[in-house]
């Protein structure tokens, strides 16, 4: 597969995150203007709304004021069929509309979708192993049933935010192992997960298999799933962890359309254990994805802290959407699923800082002299993600947070 | 407090669950209408739409097609303001109105409310002991956590169902201790749990004291928290249950407003620790309600198998959604909080059937020859609740639920 060129010269560069094979979905607005659905091409957005009888479905469709919730509710040949419309219409040769674009310069990114619900999941075995060795030594690590079925929970919609949100370092009820009584105090471990988040397009009820799974799966974003270490050590026996996870989980402002991913995709690893027939996997359904993580302290230049590729997870997200269907619950559009964080083999793999200082015990360089065992306030951390083809790259935008001091006393003045 | 008399003769009964002092929120439907909010008196429904500028509220809230969120998102001081026009209204020298009910025989009822999220607590001390005995010894029964804060864990709000809604016993990946391998197969320990709902109202963002949390609190349902005991056995470690719950937890139609319950409000039991500040308690924040549970087997009267009061509880729902704030999360009008199982001291207390044949180690006696250890296909469940006045009563109506047995091969035909 090699670059598709197209009439908007900023979309022909190698370098280019947002070439005509991609097309990503997000949501804009520019000055005063009201939010709109648009499409990433170049260094341009594609204004949806303006293209009319070009695009294969309903104005209104293009017009929710949730995003793009009621273009994921159509079926999977829809949304081909409006790639298709797109690639055609901005294809090298295709007459030039200039006032069908917006420069991305000159817009404001909000959320692509709405949330229906978000459930985390803990399938990548590098990060599942290290977490485990440190908490309950290297014969342990693996819980009896990770290799069998992915392991997730049900997280919280409410606090997924755009890329760009920045957010208060968390209070919340911690107990060290030395202290007789919790406190209520701001999360001293306060940590990011690198991952990769899918969405759900088509809904459905009661279970499916893995490859109307992989079916129904809309598209890809980044996700940090910011997590306080502390806080979760403290609650998460035996319910698993709930306020750890409450404070923040960010995404990228771009959908990369599953279609966009095809040309990249490739297979789980080798099995330790035979897969159940419901679970086993039907064709590769994980990408090539280069991920990388950078870290500025406040007013410092960043430094990248870690880098691995989505395609070290043991379950992909078809697999996890099957698993989550089992017990009969619908799952919806606008759902989005955690992929768990993505490590690699090596130290610099380490896809949070909980694995990159083993626990808060080996701080690690920023290559600028500073260190860091876990975040600091003024911290901005980074994620960037993106395929690489022949000549062209699939990316995802930056998914950005910067942690904000904690609140100076959460209960002052109030009754 | 008692019986406030109404010209809808029905409601003066004292057997009534639905006096003039009750007034609960639920939507219903006649025949081929459209589905409309209605408010319980006697063996009627009130068509509140009709009511128009009786009310202090805009029409549009009163038609949400959602059910009754637009009016929960108003500020409790509207409530109250809303319960007093109807007692005005509808008591007793007031002029009759028949044009504006509706006969309960005739209506269907529907969700009283689109969840936004759903969360489940663990706060029942009796609950606690007793699932922590059976798992992990008398004395280990609570985890070293459990005193300190309302342990809880977010569940899937897409499964929540009202009453009357028959489901599948599930299917799930299982392992017994004693076998090698697991297996892909319908839930064997299919169970209740008797939990009481608070529905949040008014919205927040960040910590709230339990008294704001008390006051953004709309009001309470009777919960069903389906589970698959087998399923979560194999699955909860380490990030807690998520397949086991998914499969359906069961609301009561009408939704009680926390006004109707303040006479019946009293304190949760003496603390064995001090809690931290922000979780104190600051008034009576529980509520004296009677809570019975029925089982019926397919075809057969039903006899009732327990029967406890929410005044067992450790935690209040304000205690609960006081701590599910602490992390950031905002918390949004249509969340859901499940109490955890009410069981209170003795074995007729308890409120499952894990703990009423005590892991399924003791099969009980049903009234009628038959016995259970878990439910069975066919099996109706029935939850009741009433808190009972001087010579009046606040009741819930029923929540009901039936297993169907499990989808014959959930994959067949499929691809």
């Amino acid at each position: 597969m090699s670059l598709k060129p197209s009439w908007v010269a900023s979309a022909n560069s190698a370098d280019c995150l947002f070439p005509l094979n991609n097309l990503p979905c997000g949501v804009y607005s520019t000055a005063a203007g009201p939010r709109k659905l648009g499409i990433a091409l170049g260094d341009q957005i594609i204004d949806v709304a303006k293209l009319g009888d070009i695009l294969p479905v309903a104005p209104e469709v293009l017009s929710d004021p949730r995003g793009w919730n009621a273009f994921m509710e159509l079926e999977p040949k829809t949304w081909r069929a409006f790639r298709k419309a797109l690639t055609n219409a901005f294809g090298d040769g295709s007459p030039v509309r200039e006032d069908v674009l917006v420069p991305q310069m000159e817009a404001k990114l909000h959320m692509p979708f709405q949330v229906a619900e978000y459930t985390d999941f803990y399938a990548g075995r590098h990060h599942a192993t290290n977490v485990g060795t440190m908490f309950r030594g290297a014969e342990n690590a693996l819980p009896p049933n990770w290799l069998h079925m992915p392991i997730g929970y049900n997280g919280r919609a409410s606090s997924v935010y755009v890329s760009g949100t920045d957010f208060n370092r968390p209070w919340g009820q911690l107990k060290g192992p030395d202290h007789e009584k919790p406190s209520f105090m701001p999360s001293r471990r306060f940590d990011f997960e690198l991952e990769i988040g899918a969405i759900v397009g088509r809904a459905s009820i009661g279970p499916i298999s893995v490859s109307q799974a992989n079916e129904n799966i809309f598209g890809y974003v980044l996700l940090n799933d910011w997590s306080a270490r502390d806080i979760q050590a403290w609650e998460y026996q035996p319910l698993g962890p709930f306020q750890a996870k409450a404070t923040a989980t960010s995404i990228s402002p771009w959908i990369v359309m599953r279609e966009a991913l095809e040309p990249f995709a490739c297979d789980t690893p080798e099995r330790e254990f035979e897969l159940l027939d419901h679970l086993k996997d039907c064709g590769p359904m994980l990408y090539d994805i280069d991920l990388e993580v950078y870290l500025a302290p406040e007013g410092q230049q960043s430094s990248r802290i870690a880098r691995t590729n989505y395609n070290e997870m043991y379950y992909s997200s078809a697999q996890q959407l099957a698993h989550h269907a089992t017990a009969g619950s619908p799952m919806n559009t606008g759902d989005l699923l955690g992929s768990g964080t993505i490590s690699g083999p090596k130290k610099e793999n380490r896809g949070s800082m909980l694995e990159l200082s083993w626990g808060g015990k080996e701080p690690f360089e920023l290559g600028n002299g500073q260190t860091r065992t876990f975040l600091e306030d003024g911290d901005t951390l980074v994620l960037r993600g993106a395929a690489h083809g022949n000549n062209y790259k699939i990316g995802f935008g930056e998914c950005v947070g910067k942690v904000l001091p904690a609140l100076d006393g959460p209960f002052k003045g109030k009754k």
